[in-house]
This record gives C-alpha cells, sequence and structure tokens, in this order.
C-alpha cells in the first residue's frame, strides 16, 4: 500500500501469479469457480475479474442477479488481498456492502478490486461492478478482510 | 400494511405461499438455487432458508464461504419482501450490508429475513444466520430493496 | 465474555459505571457531548444513550438530522465495549452503517447498543435508535470497533 | 449525471452556488454547522466541504472523532445532490455507511463527495475524506438519499 516501501523504481509484482490465484479458487472457493470467473488483470494495484455470462446469472427483469455480483466482487478482493500478502496469506471477509447503481445488462460483469488501507489486521479494499456490455458501473461495494496470522 | 391495519384477529397470511415461492426461485433465480434451498418458514412475518451443505459452500478455513451467506440472505429477503407484496411485485436489491460474526462449521446455514420497513417506494430487512449445526450466529445482514412499480 | 463464562447466579456488572462511562465522555468526547447525551441504561448486556432534543438537532422536513443519530449511535456502541473492556480499552470505529427507516419527530431520540460479537480484535454491535415520542424504530446501525490493545 | 444529456461545450453549472448552500445549511442544517465547515468545491461534479478544527473534534488517541467525519460527509453528500436538484429539492438520507482508513491528525479534514448515481428516487454518492494536513485518506463513506418529490 505505501509506495515509499518500494525504492526501486520497477513496478512491484504481485506476490503470486494469476495462475496461481486461478488453481487457488478452483480448489479451495468452489462457489466462487460457479460464476465462470477469469482474470482480467492481476496486478499488485488492482485485481480484475469477470464473470463469464450464463442463463443462472439471471434474475426477474432478466439483469444479472446481485449474488453473482457479491460472489464476483468477494473474489477480486480476495484476491488483492492475495496479491500483497502472497498465497498463503488467511483472510476472511468481515465485512461486505454493496450498492447496485444500474441493472445490468445480460451479459459478462467485470469487478475490480483495489485496497483503499492494508494494515496489519484489517484490509478495506474498493470494488467497481462495471457491465462488459457498455463499461456502464453497475454497482460499487466496499469490503473489509480480516487478516488474522499477520 | 401494519399489522394494526388488520383488524381481526387471525394472524395475517403471506401472499404466496412457500411451494409459489421455491417455485418461483426455481424458475427466476437460477443463481440462488445453486446452494440448495430448502423453506423453513414462510410467514407474513418472517422468512426463513436453509442452504443444504455441500462441499462447493467451502472455503479455505474449512468453514461456508461468505458469498453463500449473501446469496441465501438476499433470498431470504426477497421471500420476506414477496410475502407481503405478492408474486408479481417488483423488487430489487438497492443494497445489501452483511457482517460475517463467526467461522460456520461446515454444515447447513439457515438465513432469517424479517422487514425493519416496508414503505411505498423502500423496503428494508434484517437477516441473522445462524448454523444448523450450533444454532450459534454466524452473520447479520441489512438488505434494501427497491419496490419500483408500488 | 460469553454469559456461559460467568458461573455464578448475579448478573454480570459492567466495568464501569453509568457515571464513569458520562464523565469519560464528558472529558474525551466533546462531540458527543453536543447532542445532550443522557444514559438511560449501562449494563453488561447494553447500552442505551438520550439524546435530549433541542432546536440544532433539525434538519429540512422538521425531523431529527441523521448526524445526530449517527453520533448517538456511535457512542452508545462505545458505552457498549467499554462496560465489557473497561475504562481503560482502546476502541477506535472502523465501520459505522446506518439506515434511516422513518422520519423521527422533532423529540428526543434513544439509542440502545448490543454487541453481537466480541472477539479479541474486534467488537460488531447492533444499535437500535427509537423516537422516545412514541417509541418507533427509527434507524438501526451496525457498528464495528477495533480493539487495537487486546 | 449523464454527459451526453449536456451537448454544450461550456460544463454544467450547480443549481445553487456556495453561497447559497452554506446559508442553507446555516438555516436548516444547525447540526452540521457546529462543526465550522466551509465549503472548498461546490460544482455539478463533486462538493468539497472543510471542517475547521477546534478541540471538541477530539476523541481518545488525540484524533478526529468519527462523528464529525460522518457529519461532514453527510453535508457534503447533501450539497452534491442540491447542486444536481436544486435548493427546493427534498432529500432524506436513507444509508450512510464509512470505514476509516487511518486516524486523522488533530487538524481540518476535507470531504468530496461525488454522485455516483443520480435516479429519480434514488441517489447514491461517494464520499472520500481527507486530512488537510497530508492529503492522507482517513475515510471513505457511501450514501443513499431518497428523493421523495421527484
Amino acid at each position: 500500500m505505501s509506495p515509499e516501501a518500494d525504492s526501486s523504481d520497477s513496478p512491484r509484482q504481485p506476490l503470486l501469479s494469476a495462475d496461481e490465484f486461478v488453481r487457488l479458487c478452483d480448489e479451495q472457493l468452489p462457489f466462487a469457480r460457479l460464476i465462470g470467473m477469469q482474470v482480467e488483470r492481476f496486478t499488485w494495484e488492482s485485481v480484475a475479474l469477470r464473470a463469464i455470462f450464463n442463463t443462472d446469472f439471471l434474475r426477474p427483469g432478466g439483469t444479472v442477479s446481485g449474488p453473482v455480483m457479491m460472489t464476483l466482487a468477494d473474489a477480486a478482493m480476495f484476491g488483492a488481498v492475495l496479491a500483497r500478502k502472497g498465497p498463503l496469506a488467511l483472510a476472511v471477509t468481515t465485512n461486505l456492502s454493496i450498492d447496485f447503481l444500474r441493472k445490468p445488462a445480460p451479459t459478462d460483469v467485470v469487478a475490480t478490486a483495489q485496497l483503499l488501507k492494508l494494515g496489519k489486521r484489517l484490509a478495506v479494499g474498493d470494488i467497481l461492478i462495471h457491465s462488459a456490455q457498455d463499461d456502464a458501473l453497475v454497482a460499487r461495494a466496499t469490503a473489509t478482510y480480516s487478516l488474522p496470522n499477520s
């Protein structure tokens, strides 16, 4: 979180790769896998995950259901924490609050998580969810993770 | 909508039955169906839904993942709104905020939703999530639904 | 900290008295003092604080302003944490989320805080705010406190 | 909210001036006045308000208390809504959720509100709070306002 900790000119690398994150989710977060998650970006600064649309996503009104977006938001935040703390970090959600702003079209949605704070005990992240169709902001979430073994 | 509006001694009946709610979810909320949802109680006052544990629920730490509980909480709130507004009501989540209080054991969880407010435009509900193993309170959520066609 | 940890029949006593809490707020929480706070109940189980109405509370619509209720909710939660951890505890708010349910009449409001969780690092509390006029539930909040020196 | 609605090259003007907003707060939001609020920016796009530090702001730890920041956040959001809807708009907070990220130094804090959504019935805004000392982000809030007479 603190750029000053990095005296070099080279950008910081995440402490696991996108592939390692996907494997870890496949093995350890089966529910997230149900949304057909794909990594769009996996960097020190932010993590973006795409949920590949399928008709299981739909809710009345022909739009993507809230739980799909909540699941994606939580997974993106988990990625953003692991990118900084490494694949072995313990990290559990303590709070997630989401506002649904616009009805997403029945297509892919992309959640982008960035840490607002990475403390010794708590990480707080901002998650923006856009529709892949028109890039409209469809939801915004804030998540807090506890880091028990830090 | 307030109890005092009901001068009779008989308790108010929900505007759809538990079976109708299950059918509606099967048809219209496929993502919620993924958690193996079962109705525990479906009344005018509150709606309780159980997620039947399967290993897809697990997350690191051997506990039930947050998205399972968020999905269940949102579905229970949806039920509580429809119980009062009827099966044809439009009702969309505008905000959901959840606090995870204790790690649930790897077993069923039950979400119980009660409306704190049912206005013309907005409904606000309290959702408590208990572990079916020991009845411990494992999470608490607040959800706001918009009622667009009211 | 759990009631079952107390094998005696006598109820647990809070680790500071209502008077000590008032004195502590007077000295250390001057902003809370601005709402003319009065202790209604100060026990191990819950803390209720009353904001004595004055015209500074008003907002457009002739109702009590949100910040008055947020200030009162935060102070009640602070009391509920100190009742269990003692007057010397460090305890800082990390999140507060409040839903305003009904317009309170221009009169006193009472916030009642109860802990949903008291862990080593985090406390989560439920805060209900009622109008003193008709006892209507006017707002409901959830607050998380970090306990840095535990 | 929708740039496309504005075909001209000139930037949109807020529907009331900073001075009118200050006067309106002085008359109608006395509690907000207690924090010694000053307008830093009042535009169509965003509203920034500064709370001029005084010792009433302090809480244990020598930092600015949460209620000061919540009051400032709510007032900034109110300004952002009025800038788009005009001084006569009815606008009431339905939810405010705030995360406290870092302890602010005992000095001024500035809250900047931007609308994420401005619908017919609801407005949702993002509010960032920075310390005036070092421009550190000290808190982030999300607020929802209901627009009853729209």
